[in-house]
């Protein structure tokens, strides 16, 4: 598929309301369970994306359209979530990420980018050239990569409840 | 995380609406495209998840508790959505799944099953002894995989347009 920006917002906007479905009113478990040690549970996997919604996605947007690749991007904490979530439920996180993606969209559109735009590029600290275009379809892949992630770590907590049905699902392994 | 009948159907009833959440509204081209030759799309696992509700979970849920391992399974048709799906538009598909659960959860639930049903055995026809419990668990899983593959088979549409970034994207391998 080729990158197409309208299309793109539409799977970016829908995000924090599929994550809604998944998660909201299920039993702490499901949410606070992760993979093991070093792995994230959906409740931090929503944390990230707030933060993502504050530092990553719309602010590397900026610094492209405003400095191209004369200001490289700050890099991004994968782990400020650890801290910032603290204290915070699940709910108000879905909350708090909804608000933010809804109020970024707006930015998104606002912008009136261009196919030229598209083009432009910026300075990734680890990847190095980068265009708009590379960091808005990341933006949708990133979102379709975590509802991956969640279903799955959601899916293992079931492993061994599943009995020979392991061999079958692919998801477990 | 110990097998438990309330928390399953929490998952179980919130699947349709993930999946509309997730499809209902998009551009064909991310409910159509799939992973190449030989895989599924979206449109495809929605047509599979019905075939799921009239012919695999809750008929081997009656078989276990009407017959133990006496009747064995009928063998499950992974193939039978393309046939099934033909001519019917997503959006069809996604309530019509809808209902079949709404009608499978409400059957569930009246069945009253007890710890001491959880432990009843059935015979598959691959997998061999399998007990309601594994069933009924691989049912959520079976669910939360298929939302797995969705997200990665939409994310990979991308593959080509996130550029460097397909190196920090796992959904993408």
């Amino acid at each position: 598929m080729q990158f197409n920006l309208e299309k793109s917002i539409l799977v970016l906007e829908r995000t924090p309301a599929v994550l809604k479905q998944l998660l909201h009113g299920l039993p702490e478990e499901w949410a606070t369970s992760n993979e093991g040690p070093e792995t994230w549970s959906p409740y931090d996997v929503v944390g990230h994306l707030i933060q993502g919604e504050k530092k990553d996605w719309i602010p590397r947007t900026m610094i492209i359209l405003e400095h191209g690749e004369k200001q490289p991007f700050t890099p991004f904490d994968r782990f400020a979530q650890f801290e910032e979530s603290k204290g915070k439920s699940l709910i108000e996180l879905l909350e708090e990420f909804e608000k933010l993606r809804e109020k970024n969209i707006v930015e998104l559109k606002g912008l009136n980018i261009t196919e030229k735009d598209l083009q432009k590029t910026g300075m990734h600290p680890g990847l190095r050239q980068v265009t708009l275009e590379n960091l808005l379809a990341a933006w949708v892949v990133h979102d379709l990569g975590h509802i991956h992630q969640i279903s799955r770590v959601m899916a293992k907590q079931y492993k061994r409840e599943v009995g020979p049905w392991t061999e079958y699902m692919g998801v477990l392994k």
